[in-house]
């Protein structure tokens, strides 16, 4: 058996990737699979697609904070409000796009995601950066000067795109060949397809995709809607 | 101990309220509380908040019925894709409307999912409910004469107004007094709160309402965006 790759698309923007990255590393090891994990920007995905994020909702911003409050009891971790939010999460994501080899870049997950979730503290500045890596052993001066290089912006950007490109448009986002899971709630559904579950309807998701549409909301116009007022 | 109410906040649009439905009776009866089940307009909630809704981003759209295939498989229960979807779902939301009696307002609510999500039925005519409808014993063309009286039509969209006040952005949703619970996935937290938790640290949360953003998207010109270009 050829050895399976989970990619893992994330954006320190988003508490359930806190959640999501240590419990993602004990499922991808029990299955004996390579996990890959991808630097994105979440607010590129958003644009891309002419999406929403949850932190644009005032009622969902606020929402998504008690869910995480429930899910750090679910799963016993420490967790905090940072600083800011949203804040800049640009050079916490260079800087880890401009680590290559796997087990220092998941030093610096790790590092980051602690910081930024488990702690509070603001992880978008080279000395917030220096602080949260300062137990890791890695340079975090250099880190922060590779980050800054045209090809670690390019980096990011082509990242990105490329999720985009494979259908992706939230984070967490894990993706085995063309199957795809998002949000920390999919994790049992990506350990159930690890582990070899049957295959779904094909057809009936082909079927989804041709359906027509007999209702829509104008995107161009949404005053106009008014689907209430017939 | 008076006896507490679950509001079930739903709109057929959502194969996730399809799948939450039956669980939601299993965990109110189980801790004895009223399931009061509130029909509102999704598209309302979503352009009363400037949101967009899954169906109206293409990879989200697709990933939806992947998912719920997924559930449908969980729960071992039917599921299958309606001849047109998003489908205007007005008809079948004013009929439940009317129906004031919860027992057979719940009758209403099953043979409705049933028919839409476990058989793949359209349910936005008159004659698809009575379809939908048949075996319940109520009196389907009494019900869409009511459905389309002004009063029904108010109530829907004060439904719909009122579950924006209370902060409901999406269905299904569940609230428990102030408590909001949002998606099948929180179904286990709504258990667990109703069977009696630990408060969460509500000093954290409201930190977490008034800390400010340092990041942000334009939200009357995304074209501005560019945060991928600095």
């Amino acid at each position: 058996m050829t050895e399976r790759t989970v990619s893992f698309y994330f954006d320190y923007i988003s508490p359930y990737v806190y959640f999501a990255w240590p419990e993602l590393r004990k499922i991808t090891a029990r299955h004996g699979c390579t996990l890959a994990p991808v630097p994105v920007l979440f607010a590129g995905l958003l644009t891309a697609q002419g999406n929403i994020g949850p932190a644009e909702i005032p009622a969902k911003r606020v929402y998504v904070f008690r869910d995480a409050q429930r899910l750090a009891r679910d799963l016993d971790r420490p967790f905090r409000c940072p600083p800011s939010h949203p804040f800049r999460p640009l050079l916490p994501l260079r800087v880890t796009s401009a680590v290559e080899r796997p087990e220092p870049r998941a030093q610096v997950i790790d590092a980051l995601l602690d910081a930024v979730w488990g702690r509070g503290r603001a992880i978008d500045s080279p000395e917030t950066i220096a602080v949260a890596l300062a137990g890791t052993g890695l340079d975090s001066q250099d880190l922060v000067e590779k980050a800054g290089a045209p090809e670690t912006k390019a980096a990011l950007r082509d990242q990105t795109d490329a999720a985009v490109a494979r259908g992706v448009f939230g984070v967490p986002s894990m993706m085995v060949g063309e199957e795809l899971f998002w949000g920390f709630d999919s994790l049992a559904h990506l350990d159930r397809h690890l582990a070899g579950e049957p295959a779904y309807d094909e057809a009936e998701l082909q079927r989804w995709r041709e359906v027509p549409a007999t209702a829509g909301r104008k995107r161009d116009n949404l005053e106009n809607l008014s689907l209430l007022r017939d």
